[in-house]
């Protein structure tokens, strides 16, 4: 099932619960590898979704990757602004 | 000077470039290993802090090791509540 495999969940302005679902859901569907990724405030969203899917959900479930990085965003206004960024690889 | 190598800069309240000059401090006081720790809605300003030393101040400066955990804190009224907890190390 190649095609489903290395699935990325974007941390937004939704819930924790909610992204924790969407990973759950990709991991029921068959993939073996999701990766999370998370820009400026939501970086914490991200490690704490990374967080109770590894504890309470899927024991078998491994961060096997984890790196932050800074990207160039363009805002509103057209300025270029540097954000922190996350990167969260979970493997089952 | 191995009494001063692995100092520890824990993120709270303070503005990220309070923590970004505290790492710097550390760094420019001969250690050669600064940690990074940051709990909850803290773990943003942790990456901020590690990138921007990173990118502007200390070309040199690397991450060698991160990783996230999950902590078991005790709040205010006694109950014990479960937190994500990110650990950068930069090294110069």
């Amino acid at each position: 099932m190649s095609d489903i495999e290395g699935n990325t969940i974007y941390i937004g302005k939704k819930g924790t619960m909610s992204y924790v679902l969407a990973v759950i859901t990709q991991f029921n569907q068959g993939t073996n590898t999701v990766v999370i990724k998370a820009r400026g405030k939501t970086i914490s969203k991200a490690v704490d979704v990374a967080e109770i899917v590894k504890n309470k959900f899927v024991n078998s479930v491994k961060v096997t990757d984890l790196s932050i990085s800074t990207e160039e965003i363009t805002t509103e206004n057209n300025t270029p602004m540097k954000v922190s960024a996350i990167e969260i690889r979970l493997n089952k």
